[in-house]
């Protein structure tokens, strides 16, 4: 995996890059749509790189349980078994299992827990995480990290930070021996709301000299302005010349002003989800598609938007499907989400090498929070 | 409306015919996926082309309930609403009161119903159907019709065929006096059970010489061997040079037997439903893809399918998603069932053509129903 910075603006640190892996260039910054189950939910593959995706991400957890390592193993991975021949990177399983699975417990050996479908018996151990993120052939994969509650204690965030460490030092043993060349590995800088525990978390971390590196730990309930103080004060220490990806952030202001702290990455089911409750994003504010103002609203969700459902569908039809639970309804909320989020990251690449960060961002906001 | 019959087969009562619509030319003998509420459920349009779909229904009383006439009313009909701008079938409503509305009466004057989903009361009278399907603009819409429960005695079945003649008679002058040059009319044979009375039926209904003529009433409740029987009775008794249509029909097998006795077009529910399911058609028989023996599974459903859902997903994809209640799964089976449905009528209209519908209908039963 190569990681090239294309362009930095000169008004923020925000920046494009490429990152170049064996199943396709990725342009930085980049949001990747969330397919948990081995399918952004209700897309097909094609909608999901019609929307702009250029890389998806896959629940490490999730797959291993269902439909287990043994089944995608028949296929090679992950890409054949869900017809995606696109990058992917999959989570570690960490944060799932702290906050779906029953009676998960901690050690130095890993987290053992129950499934939340079945209650069988499972160890998480780094070792364990890196082989199946290695069985999905996962374009990146993502060390095992120690997730815990906000608030929490210095002491314990200190603690979690220095397991998370050692865990990652195993992670990268385990993948380095029983790599392809074509699988990365991401460290996850820890350290709560802390930051000399991140600075420290960091330093430990750059030893590693991974790939690329993310944060961790961020957008588990704590205020925003917190959120964005911790990564402006954690992003500057992870290496420049190394991709930085901001885990499950955020909303469409928390991608912009985390891009001009100078992150590259992002995820979050925020698009895909909400688009399942009706909630659609436009670039002059979010509407809930099920109002009744929009009963026979012949317009579509946004003017002037290249999505398939707003090249075909008007706001009545799709408040009709939505309305009637229509399976069609969450699909097409999905795909215009997916596009807004995904044309925002282009329109944001575009601001940049233009150096217009600043412009676009006033901009953005203007628009997003109209007076009238 | 043109329609124009091609091929007799010589061995059986087996047509091909062309329906020419104002949207566009249908090839018969053809199924008709149903499409209730402005969507046939989980597809878009553009896939229920690409499965070959020359014109969907669509149900009047849950169209009429949600969205309403005065929404559909602002697109000018319901193909724009929905974004299919091929042919369009409505029913009349009737068999909709009959089955799910609370409360029903019938009266000479039509039904008076409460709404299944919100328990308003409505009267749907024989003017008000055409009335509706007109303002859904529909290719061709169906007479109301009096729907009646299996068995019924022969004074029951007597008195609704008599009131749907009566009805048929309202419908067609308003439809005459309203409709479009697009807007076409089927009159509905009713007469139960009772070869006489559907005898009396075909006959009252030429009088008014509909552009086609449609079969309703069974499948209803009563054995196979009887709808077989009774379809074969009164298909004759229907003018040849029209189309002939049995409505909310049916089974792989019951198409290719009604074929041969001589019905043009076919609609149900079943291919869409039991995907929903997990039932899946092949023509090797139907599987249920949450089966165990699927979990490893690399094939396609079937091999040589040329659906979307066969060239790039296995059937261990399938069942993982169906599973995990994944909403793509629903929407990859609806493709295949609906590609099973519609490739086997063209399969049929080839085996017409080329006079072998005997051949063909023995190799059909001989693939679905194998010895092993």
């Amino acid at each position: 995996m190569k990681f090239k910075i294309k362009k930095l603006s000169t008004q923020t640190r925000a920046r494009t890059g490429k990152l170049e892996t064996a199943r396709g260039v990725i342009e930085t910054p980049i949001f990747m749509p969330v397919g948990t189950l081995g399918t952004v939910k209700s897309l097909s593959p094609e909608e999901v790189a019609g929307c702009g995706a250029q890389i998806i991400l896959g629940n490490t957890y999730h797959l291993y349980l269902r439909p287990g390592c043994e089944v995608i193993d028949r296929f090679g991975g992950l890409h054949r078994f869900m017809h995606w021949d696109g990058p992917i990177l999959t989570d570690s399983g960490g944060f799932q299992v702290f906050s779906l699975a029953r009676l998960s417990k901690i050690s130095e050996e890993g987290y053992t827990f129950q499934s939340h479908i079945d209650g069988s018996r499972h160890i998480l151990t780094p070792e364990k995480s890196i082989e199946v993120q290695l069985c999905l052939d996962s374009d990146i994969s993502m060390c095992l990290d120690q997730c815990i509650q906000y608030p929490a204690s210095r002491d314990e965030v200190a603690a979690a930070l220095e397991l998370t460490t050692r865990w990652a030092q195993r992670c990268f043993e385990f993948w380095e021996e029983n790599r392809r060349p074509q699988n990365n590995l991401f460290g996850i800088v820890q350290g709560g709301m802390y930051p000399d525990l991140r600075e420290r978390s960091a330093a430990q971390l750059a030893e590693l000299d991974f790939p690329g590196y993310a944060i961790g730990g961020l957008s588990v309930g704590e205020p925003i302005d917190l959120m964005r103080e911790l990564a402006d004060f954690t992003l500057p220490l992870l290496p420049d010349e190394k991709p930085k990806y901001i885990m499950g952030v955020g909303t469409p202001e928390d991608l912009v002003e985390l891009v001009a702290l100078g992150a590259d990455m992002f995820d979050c089911v925020m698009p895909t989800r909400n688009a399942r409750t009706g909630q659609l994003f436009t670039g002059s504010g979010n509407l809930n598609i099920a109002n009744a103002r929009f009963r026979e609203d012949t317009a579509p969700i946004e003017d002037g938007c290249t999505c398939y459902t707003c090249q075909h569908y008007s706001r009545a039809y799709l408040r009709h499907l939505y309305k009637a639970r229509e399976l069609l309804a969450y699909r097409l909320n999905t795909i215009h989400n997916v596009h807004y989020y995904l044309n925002l990251m282009a329109d944001i690449r575009a601001a940049i090498k233009a150096d217009e960060f600043i412009k676009f961002r006033k901009e953005f906001y203007r628009k997003r929070k109209p007076s009238t």
